[in-house]
Parts: C-alpha cells; structure tokens; sequence
C-alpha cells in the first residue's frame, strides 16, 4: 500500500543496544542496564490503591478533554509548592505523557515549513515528531560554556519559529538557570517565535531547584509529564500549561486528537501528588546513584562529561577513548555487561564522541555498573 | 504567543448539547441521555480484578510500541474466531485508542497535501485530524440507496490518495457488506490509494456479522479500539492491523510519537478479551435497546433513519420537522428532557436536518426517552 514520506522516521539506535542486552541476558549473561529512560520503580502504592478501589465503582469513562478538573487543580496547586507560581487551573491541559503533549503542542502552534529549534544533543523525538507534522527540525549547536543549552542569539540567527528547551536536559542532565530561561523567552517573544519548555525532568534536581519557564513568563508552553518524578512511565499521562488564550483551541484540538487522556491513569497521578515522601525517597537513591557516578566515572577512565544538574543521566565525552560511540557501547556490553546509550540518537552530527549513562535503576546496580566500567577500561588500556 | 492555522478547529456542536444538559441537571431537571457516544458499563469485572492484581507486583512501565505481544497475538486470534481470518500478530500494532491509531496511520499513509476521502455523514474527527496534520480531507456525499457509504467511482472521482470508511458507520450505523467492502478496497488498489477500514464498532452488530477489510484484502489499515465492544472508553486503548511491509515504519513512528500505549489498559484489554459472556450481555441490552428504538421512533414522529445494522446509533432524518437540527436539538432538550444530537457536527452541509440518537445506555433510559420524545412531538404536532 501507498506510504508517506514523513513516516520515513530514523530508527532509534538505543533499540539496538537494549536488543543486544535482552539477547546477552537470554544467553544467561548478567547485564547491568544504564541505558534506559525510566526509573524501575512504579507508581506510589497508597495511589495504587485508591485507584484500586475506584475500579470497582467507577467505569472511568471519558473524562472531559483537558483533564479531570480535580487533577488540574492540583497540578497548577504544584507550581504554588514547587516555584512559588500562582496559575490558574483553567491553563493546565492533561494529556496522554508527554507524548501526546507534544503531538498536541506542536500541532498548536505550528503550521508545516515552520522553523523550530532544538539544542542538540537533544531527545531524538523532538525531532522525530516535527518531522512527522512536516514541520523543520533546526539543530543548534551547543558548547560546553552554555551548559549544552541553546543561546539567545540563535532564536534570529536561525530565523526560528519556534523554540523547545529542556531543563534538566535529556541527555546531558544540565540546567538553565533563571536569567538564562528568561534570556531566551524574551529573545523568542522578540523575535514572534513560540517559546516550548519542557520540563519533565523537573523534580529530579540535586542542588538547587530548577527553573520553571512560567517562573520568567506567562508567554510560554510548558511540557512536563507523570513518568520521572512520579515514576509513572507506562500510565502515559502528562500535561501543558499554556498561556490562557490558547487554552479554548487546544481543547478542540485535544477533543479531536485524543478525545481524553486515560482516565484511570489520571486518578492515579491525583493520588500521586499526595505521596511526597515515597516520591523524595525514590529521589534520594537518585541523589545517591548521582554522587556514585561522579566519584566513580573519573576514576573509570570517563572525565569529561557535561554538568549532570538533574534528569537521571550524565552525558559523556568519549573522544579520547574512541569516535565510534556505536561501536564503543557494542564493545561495553559485550565485555563490561553494562547496557551504555551511544550519543548518536541525540546528536546524528556529534554522538559519535558521546555516550549516555542513566543512573534510574537501583544503587546497588549503580555501583556495580561502574565496577565493571573499571575493570574494562583498565583491561582496556 | 504565536499559533498555527491548522490549529483552528471547529468546535463540536455536541458539546454545547453536553453541557446544556448538564446545566439542566444541576438545576434538578432529570435528562436522558441519547447524544452519548459510550457505553454506560465499565470494563469487565474479571479483567479488572486481573489488572488489580497486576498492578500490585508490576511497575507497568514503558511496554515495546507495538504493544504486549501477548495481547498482539490475543488480537489476530480475534480474527480467527470472527472471521476466519488467519492473521500474523506482527501485523497488529497496539495504540492509544483508536483516536491514537488514527494519529500514526494518518501520518504513515499521507503528506501534507494529500486528497483523502470520507463518506459524509461521518466522525467529525476524521476531518478534524486530518486538517491538523495538513492532509486534506474531501467530504463525499452520499446516498440512502448506497447505506449512506462512499461509492467505488469516488475514488477516481475524487483524486483520492487515500479513502477513510467504517462499517457500521458513526453517526448512522450502517454497515458495508463483502462485495462493497471489496469493491471499495479494489477502487482504492487501482488508484494506488490507501485504504482504511475503521472497525471499531465490530461486535456491536446484530444481524449479520459486520465484514472486516481483512476479509477481503490484506493491502488496507484496519482501525478497531476497546472501547466500544469491550467497554472500555476511557482507557484509551485500540489497535491497527496493517501491511507486513509497513509494520517497521509504523514501529518507529509510534516510538517517537507514543513510546507506548498506556500499559495497564493493555493488560485490561488482554483479559477483557477473555470475557464474552459478559462482553455478549451488552451486547444484548444494546439490541433491546436498538429494538426499542426501531419500534418507538416511528411510533414518536421519526419514521426515517438510515438503516441501523450497527453500532449504538440512529440517524434520523427531521427535515419533516425542522431544517435547524440544532435549534431542535435545543427544543427538545427544553421541553421533552432528552439529550440528542444534531447532525452538524457529522456533516456541516447536510446535517441540519439529521439528529443523531444513541442507545448505549440501560434499557430503561431508552424506553422513558422514547417516551418522552412522542409526547413531546404529539404535543409539538
């Protein structure tokens, strides 16, 4: 049957190495996984539970396109706990993860042939989704002096139409600071382009908090998502906040495009929010697994990496040890047993000389990942 | 902030139906409910305790895009015991609700540009989707001798890149028989067209078992969802049976634009399935409930519908009454108590003289909202 063009989308090459792992574990080796995105806790249980007991009462149908209005209120009551920010519910927009809040977004504000630009490296569905709404993907080149984010110059020098950050960063872990987020909001409101921030990440922060974009601006669309913090990854729910004169279109899009998020999955996220405790003891092992990868990557061989502010990632600068990151991470699995992310799905252009190392899983898992990343570089050497 | 034109959506008039039957409610008027498009009952019971259980010692993270393989294969045994289709469960992708399976296979099979072609009166969301990816969608008139289902000669007619049908059909509930199903997926071949067959009222059939493309080629992208037969609304849940050949390309789409359907409905939909039994039991009540219908409307006034083979729908042709579907709508709402649905939404050019009338809801709710529809237009005559 007839195809599309914008479906021809780049196949993941992660994809590769956790099928390498999954194939290593079946042959009965021992793996050590670094290379996935999500935390291998679930969700709070005491939410669990009540979501439990709603199953039995409640068919959880439909619920109303942008959300139930409890989990609204309770979303916008965060930016209140977390940043200090008073916003009105009516501007939260439930959607299905992130996922469905970029495909939601991304349609909303932007027409095919649109400019959008991305720091790179970067989550490779950015690009991905961009190109499948036949809108252009812009890669920006990011030094090490800006944190790996983009620069206000780039919004004109790029001519963009629009502009998506991460704070933290997927797969670098860095942070914008406050000046830095509202250089580049008032360098896109300057320039007529729509300012995307996307702030899934937020939570998993190890000094100070980080900065939310509607700490800076109301002229903002924000991304963030149940998966991290709340260690929800397979419930798919998430949300935008969006300034309030956007908030009746998107709702029409959201009705059509998804009908609803999942019901039950938005109990859940409810209920979540109110376990603050087991949510900070899943973030402490983080804290922890970080401390162990910073004392323990430099003394693997592994020094150079960008400033692993949040997320659950250091993103490391491998040039001195090879310029095949693919290969490299091949070798890695297959002599250290530790599942590594070679750069390439985040940068096509730089990956080569990078990998990424999740430090999600538990800390005993953290340590002995960096055990066997010694072992193998200093047989290496 | 800046915004996109393919953003602008039209509102759907439903929902001004919705939620002035919901301020009639919280004013203490008793409304029935036939604009609802969902079943009252929830997910079956067995399933659900499943899902409980699962939920206890499962983390439910990201599962593979293309769904569980244990509910991939649970699908294309569907087919078997249907149809007698044999079918690969490589070819069945798991998604977000058909609402979900729509977004990937619009993106998979068009680019912006592209002609595709809906029979009107129709889901308004179809358009909707398709305008938001920049796909064009042509509105095909047809007629009552055809079951109200785009003719093979439209396919040419039109310059079609692509044809759109369901069987049985929202709003009307007609359902395209084999020879039709084939004649229309032959048009769609010779024309190098993409043909989609969207299924997702199969089940809910109640004469003739309705015909699925499958039967009749393999060169199509079947569309189904558990949310009307398996009752499952609200946890967005569907899939898609596609190409072999396509099945690599829609696996990195779906990646990017989902990661994953949400886990813990496709474990519900995996036991759901093993349930028929209950799953039959609505179906039962929706055929009382359609036998209640076909005897009553005409008793009330409406004699003319759209031949109701399937689905939970009645479309009902008013232009004897009125040629403002939607000021009816509202009338009878006001005087009789009964929530309907006007046929714009389906069809902006023809629908102000169609309603829409659904009879998902208990059998007792049919029956009073009958009944108050022929005394509300025996005094209205």
């Amino acid at each position: 049957m007839r195809n599309s063009s914008r479906g021809a989308v780049d196949p993941f090459i992660v994809m590769d190495v956790m099928e390498a792992a999954r194939a290593a574990e079946e042959a009965g080796r021992h793996i050590i996984h670094m290379e996935v995105g999500q935390p291998g806790t679930g969700a709070p249980p005491a939410a669990l539970a009540r979501l439990g007991a709603a199953m039995k009462t409640d068919p959880l149908g439909y619920s109303v396109a942008l959300g139930l209005p409890a989990l609204r209120a309770r979303i916008a009551r965060l930016y209140a706990e977390w940043y200090g920010v008073e916003l009105d519910p009516g501007r939260v927009v439930v959607t299905a993860g992130a996922s469905g809040a970029f495909l939601l977004a991304f349609t909303a504000f932007f027409d095919a042939g649109d400019r959008v630009g991305l720091g790179v490296p970067c989550y490779p569905s950015y690009r991905q989704i961009l190109r499948a709404l036949d809108v252009v993907p812009v890669e920006i080149a990011t030094t090490m002096a800006a944190r790996m984010q983009p620069v206000p110059g780039d919004v004109a020098a790029h001519r963009l139409d629009g502009l998506i950050v991460a704070s933290p960063a997927n797969p670098t872990g860095t942070m914008l600071d406050r000046s830095g987020m509202a250089a580049l909001a008032g360098a896109c409101a300057e320039a007529g382009a729509a300012f995307l921030s996307d702030e899934i990440y937020h939570g998993l922060d190890y000094g100070q908090r980080a900065v939310s974009a509607l700490q800076v601006t109301d002229e903002v669309c924000v991304i963030n998502s149940f998966s991290k913090y709340f260690s929800m990854t397979g419930w798919r729910v998430g949300w935008l906040v969006v300034p309030e004169a956007e908030v009746r279109r998107i709702e029409r899009l959201a009705q059509n495009m998804f009908i609803c998020p999942p019901h039950a999955s938005q109990v859940l996220a409810l209920h979540a929010m109110d376990e603050p405790e087991v949510l900070e003891g899943y973030r402490a092992v983080y804290a922890e697994n970080r401390r162990l990868m910073l004392e323990g990557l430099p003394k693997a061989g592994f020094p150079r990496f960008a400033p692993p502010d949040g997320a659950f990632y250091v993103y490391v600068d491998v040039s001195e040890h090879t310029d095949d990151s693919r290969a490299f991470a091949a070798e890695i699995l297959e002599r250290a047993g530790v599942a590594v992310t070679p750069g390439l799905d985040f940068d096509p252009a730089g990956g080569h000389r990078w990998l990424r190392l999740s430090y999600a899983r538990a800390t005993a898992d953290i340590a002995e990942g960096l055990d066997r990343l010694r072992r193998f570089m200093a047989a290496r050497a």
